[in-house]
This record gives C-alpha cells, structure tokens and sequence, in this order.
C-alpha cells in the first residue's frame, strides 16, 4: 500500500504552467516571485508529494539544517539531558536534531552512522557503544569533511574533536571524599575499561589511593555494565565475606543508589557503616533516602560546547576534520547524606579545589 | 570547509572502468557479481564518498529502511521506555529507528515532521505535543500514503490509526482506589485540556466522584504542564488554605513525588494525612520514600502494538491510510505506601475488575 512515486520539481512546473526555475525559486523563497506564485507552488508541491531533493538541496547550499546524535542510551539522564541542551542550543542556529540510540550495540552503530549519512546530516554527534574501539564506521563524515564531534564516551586515538569531563579528576575527587570522611577499604565499582572514561576513572581512583598511602587491590574493583542488575549481583559478591568495604565508589548513579537498596536489604546503615558515592548526579540521587553524593559533570557546559564547535565546523571557522584535539569538561562532587561523617583530625590535609 | 560535491554510482564506475550496472548490482549485493568485484566497489564507494540516492532508492524498492519517531521529551520515563522499547522490536525487522523531540512545541513538530519526511523515513509514529489541535503538518505523510501511527498522546479527530491507553479507566481506578482508602475530598492535578488523554482522566475522576456521591468541584482540578515547578506552586495554593485535601491525584508522577516531597517540608504525613496517586508507573515512585502509588500504561504492550499496527501497513497488510481508528492498551493501579490504609467496614464495594 505504501507504493509511492517520487516527483520533482518538474512535475510542479508542468502542472502549473510555470518554468523550473521559477518553481524552484518559488520554493526557496526567492524575493523575484511573487508570494501569489509562492502560495500556489507550495500548494502544489503538497498535493503531489514533492519532497525537496535532498541531493539537489546538497549540491546547492550544502545544508539540510539537520543534526545527528547518537547516544548509548535516552534512558539514562546523562545522554537524555545533553541531548535535550544540543537540541535546544542547534535550534539558535536553525537546526533540527535526529536522535539515534545504539543501545551499546556496536552493530547497531555502524548501522546508525549509515542511516544518518544517507539522511544527508549537515553533522554528526557522538557519544560511543561501551565498547567501540574501532571507529572506522565514521570515516565516511571525515573523509567527506563532514562535521563530527565526539562527546564523554570518546575515542583515544582517532582524530577527532572530542569533548569529555574530567574523568581523572573525578574519579580522584570521589575517592579523597570518601577517604577524607575517614574511610580505608574503598571498593570502586567501573564500566568496563574498553571506554576511556572509565580507566580514566579507574586511573583517578588509583592515584587518591596511592596519595593517601592505602593499597590499591585488583579484587577491590569491579569492571560491568553499570546495570541496577549487575550492581545488586555485586554486592552479594561484595557483601559474602567479611571485611565489608567502609566505602563503595561507583562510576553511575544507578549503581550508587542500588547499593545503598542493597545495604538497607542487609541491615548495613548509609552512611554509618558504609558510605557511597555515585557519577552523574541524576536527580534520583535527591530523591532517595539518604540522598546520595555523586560527580556532576556539568551536562549544561559540555552540551553547549558540543554545538559551539560543531557550528564552527559548519561555518567554516574550524576544520571539519581536525587532528585529535581534546577540551575537558570540568566536574564537582556534589555532597550529600550517603557520605557525610566527620573529618578525622589530624588527618593530611586535602586540597580538592 | 564542509563543501563537497555528490558523487554517483557513474563515478564509480568510471573509476574502475566497470559498467553502471555492475557497480549497481554490486552495491546491492547481486549474487551474479563477485565477491571480489562488490569489494572493489565497495571500497572505490567509500573512498568517493558515494551515498545511495535515497530517491533512487525510494523509487526502486520504496523502503529507506528507517522509522522516524517524535515524542515529546526523551528525558520523560513514558516516551524513553517507549522509544527503547518500539527501537528493539523495530530491530527485529531489519529497521532503524531516529527519534525527534518536540519540546512540546508545535512549531518544532511541525518542522520535524517535514525533516523526517526530507530524510525519507518509511513510517512515522508520534506522540504529539501538549498543545497539538492541528493536524494538518502530517497531511503530507497521509497524502503520500506513508504509514503513520499515533500513540499516547493521539489526535481524536484526525484519520489515522491511535493506539492509546485507557485514560479514562485510569482516571476512574485512581480516584476510585483513593475513594476506597477513605479520601471524601480528593484534589486532581491534570495536563491541559488540549491533550486528549488528560480530558479523559478528568472524566474518570469525575465519574469516580458522581459514582460515590462525592461532589465534584472545579476548584479541585488544576490544569498545567506537569513538572516540578508548577507542582510545588500548586501546592503552595492548595495547602493555603484549610480544609485540606486528604487525597490528591495526579497525572504524572513528578506531580505526584513532589507533592510528597512539598507535605513532607509543611509537616503532613503521606499517607496518614493525605493520600497521593500518580501516573506512569516511573521507577522513581518506588525508590522514594514513601513509594508512590501509581497507573502504570504498560508501555511493553504499547510499543509492541506500535510497531506490530506500523509492519502491517508497511507490508500492505493493512491501508497506510485508515479512517479514524483506536486501539487501547489496558492500564493497572500498582498501589505503593503513599495511599495505603484500611478500606472501611460498611463502605460500598468496590468493583476494580
């Protein structure tokens, strides 16, 4: 039923008696014809289901004023809440986003990159599967010069643009907290290492151990999809023997809060006996009891930086295909109930400004 | 930086002194072409930056391959679940999905609408902003005969398939179920009017009311876009005054957490003193504390049916084009701490079934 035959701007000529070139003007709203003339084409053009060929529009200007973004995930308040800044910050410029969500499928990926070439996107935003390591599916926009800028979940060695948090730093910050607030055997909870961020995390985590001269144990940290599932199956592995951690970092929120569900499950007080901290701040971490401290990741500043750049690129400004250039976002850690206890006196003095 | 010129399958094969229709065949994985010859191609495709013309696509096998979604907010529990949900079983086709946020715009619906159909989808599924009266932007996906689906939010006089939840029986169920806990005077927090599914509501609300002999009162049904905000601010009115409500009913379930959170912060117990239902079954009800009694629209059976109704038009089975018609997807009340209490001896039994 949904045969359809695909007509061009001369079938609107003919109809109408009028050469291309003014139905074509007509429908770029050259100043020449006349808004009657306009009105008539356009209402032609509907009626017999012109769609503005992409490939000629190309040609012409270069531009369908459209974005794509692909996201591991709108489900999680990270990706869902930079989409949201893209969109609202492109749509100043006159753009439009598409939204695509690999679903942390590699497969799905590569497929999405092609859908959104073929849909002709004056760009391309990313934020990678958890496990892209190769990322030859978009040479096809470098090699093309079309504007591509990778976000959080980045690549290492392509040469892109790419804009991330500061990952090091937030991993060290959330683990000096929790050392600071008198903790010693700190369990850190990761995604798994094939994304950059979360050894960057890791490498943040290791390096406040060290600081603070307490060990740094492999069997202390627990690489998984960071799933409310695979949280609560490791903290019945964490929780079988004792000694129990006295403090859990863990690099999202879903898994933060599982813990703390996890500890009330097996009569474990938050933050007496064990305190947590989280990544992301999503708002869940004010709504649950206690709140949870997390690493907030200014989503605002990175997303605005995300089109910024991009816009450069399709202004011209900037080079569509630079070098590997990397600008870090900054985070805070945002205190809260699930970590609060007393600074020890005496203890080495933190500088976490 | 970003100017590039289009090339055709006639570059290729010129490039590799082929024929146009090898290079043709080849590209579409003709099995008379060599492996080695579609390799060639392949690669010379790439290196020349080939994309497929959509429109000779369109016109040799009508399907680009991709479904084109607009909700309104992807940072909302019910479209993200649905969206996650509708891209898995679309999956299992062989379809893309990109998903569009409205914002609640309907300028934005408007120009997405005309992206999508730019971008060649072959079907389009929507929920529509708040304020959508006008339907008309989707005439072209109807003239042309490309399957259109509305869910959720869906026009009531518009020809085309809806697949909804039963707004109606969920109002009814959630004013009924806080009657049964003793409320007599129950305060509904609604979207507005424009958006059928909360006209719906009011009248299950209301006919809960008529059907107990409790009266119904215009001044104890509040319209407004349901966030956070205009929560507490209705809040600060209705609580301004005595007698308070002792049930409150809203039509989502940030409404519905954050009334919880505003009577915690003036000293009202929940459920003791006041009784709150919400809508949507978001996870949040059941991580706060008290968990938040909710209508979950069982998106699973939502989407299913989404995708299900959209193949069937896509494959002909169905007309791409109907005449008004609606499917619904039954809802049911998870009751949660925030309204719990003892049903009173002598009241009148209640049927929920």
């Amino acid at each position: 039923m949904s045969k359809r035959t695909e007509k061009t701007i001369v079938d609107i000529a003919e109809e109408l008696q009028l050469s291309v070139s003014t139905v074509s003007r007509a429908l770029n709203d050259h100043p020449n014809i006349s808004a009657r003339t306009k009105e008539r084409v356009k209402k032609t053009a509907r009626k017999l289901g012109y769609r503005p060929n992409a490939l000629a529009a190309g040609l012409r200007n270069n531009k369908s004023k459209t974005i794509g973004l692909i996201v591991p995930r709108i489900s999680m308040f990270f990706p869902a809440t930079i989409s949201t800044i893209i969109q609202n910050k492109l749509q100043e410029f006159g753009y439009n986003l598409i939204i695509c969500q690999s679903n942390d499928s590699y497969e799905q990926e590569v497929a999405l990159v092609n859908t959104l070439y073929s849909a002709r996107v004056d760009g391309l935003v990313v934020s990678t599967t958890l496990y892209t390591t190769d990322f030859s599916h978009f040479d096809v926009f470098r090699d093309n010069n079309i504007p591509l800028v990778f976000f959080d979940r980045v690549p290492k060695d392509y040469n892109v643009k790419v804009i991330k948090g500061d990952d090091y730093r937030g991993g060290y910050i959330g683990t000096t907290h929790l050392i600071e607030k008198g903790c010693k055997d700190i369990v850190h909870i990761s995604g798994p290492l094939t994304c950059c961020l979360y050894s960057d995390r890791v490498a943040g985590y290791k390096s406040a151990l060290q600081e603070f001269k307490l060990p740094f144990k492999k069997s202390r940290v627990f690489y998984q999809e960071l799933t409310k599932e695979n949280a609560w199956q490791t903290c019945e592995k964490i929780f079988s023997q004792k000694p129990y951690p006295d403090g859990i970092f863990a690099s999202n929120d879903t898994t933060a809060i599982t813990i703390s569900e996890y500890c009330r499950s097996i009569h474990l007080r938050v933050p007496e006996d064990v305190k947590i901290v989280g990544y992301s701040n999503d708002p869940r971490t004010e709504i649950v009891s206690p709140a949870v401290s997390s690493v907030d990741q200014y989503p605002g500043m990175m997303g605005e930086r995300v089109v910024a750049v991009l816009m450069e690129m399709i202004n011209g400004r900037q080079t569509a295909v630079p070098r590997y250039s990397q600008e870090i976002i900054p985070i805070q850690l945002i205190e809260r109930q699930s970590s609060a206890g007393k600074v020890k006196a005496g203890k080495k003095k933190l500088s976490l400004s």
